[in-house]
């Protein structure tokens, strides 16, 4: 009997460590995600609108552009909750594609301002930072105050 | 008389466009850049933990680096008020000389993530990511609790 537990404890430990994720760390991860895209965008206006000097503005663009890189993978997981509707799943393909093409226009931002300038970078920022157009569809509304 | 303000006016539109920045946007913009530190190390974390798999572990790191590059230019301008101590200002030369080293280390890690690997890059990154020792003197201590 020891020899079996013995044997079954060591079948154990050499069983490859997988990650398990429980649901509650699956929405606060993709929080984390979507809140750095919310304060790196709020940054990144604030120099567009002239209230702070634009000395950081490529770094900026280079973290929305890496963070939205990882955006889509913190959403495979097929969890409801936090602010995310169930539309996110239900409409995984329209969803994805709309992340992957978030993904490319931020990346071809973030590329263009080390090619050509943050100046001709900016321009495309309007274009690359169409948040709202995914969440009127995919994000829970938020009550509009008192 | 006419002609005076027309000339003014121009000169006026001739002066180069300077950023300027109320106090307020100052502590939003810093903040900003302080909660993506906290939410991508979060994530980090998560990661380390075994709670997510890793699949944007190097992206996190990028991001790390590249945030912390940003952030001492944030508290360049003496604005006390939000989670910041006076310190940071009294103390300017050992508050900067520890946010460069946090940006040097995070640099490292990323550059280590790239061309040794993610897990040679996870051993630096406890070394890497020491928040509280900073917090602990420069930032305004949290209530704790009710």
């Amino acid at each position: 009997m020891k020899r079996m537990i013995a044997a079954l404890l060591l079948a154990l430990s050499m069983l490859p460590a997988v990650s398990t994720a429980d649901d509650q760390d699956v929405i606060d991860y993709r929080r984390h995600i979507m809140e750095t895209l919310k304060v790196q965008t709020a940054a990144l206006g604030m120099i567009m609108s002239g209230a702070i000097p634009d000395d950081n503005v490529v770094a900026h663009m280079d973290i929305i552009a890496q963070t939205a890189s990882t955006a889509l993978k913190a959403f495979e997981p097929k969890v409801e909750g936090g602010d995310a509707k169930a539309e996110v799943w239900a409409q995984w393909d329209d969803f994805s594609a709309r992340m992957n093409e978030f993904a490319e226009r931020t990346a071809t931002m973030s590329k263009t301002a080390h090619e050509k300038g943050k100046d001709e970078a900016l321009l495309q920022a309007m274009d690359a930072l169409t948040c709202k157009q995914c969440h009127d569809v995919y994000r829970v509304k938020k009550p509009t105050g008192p």
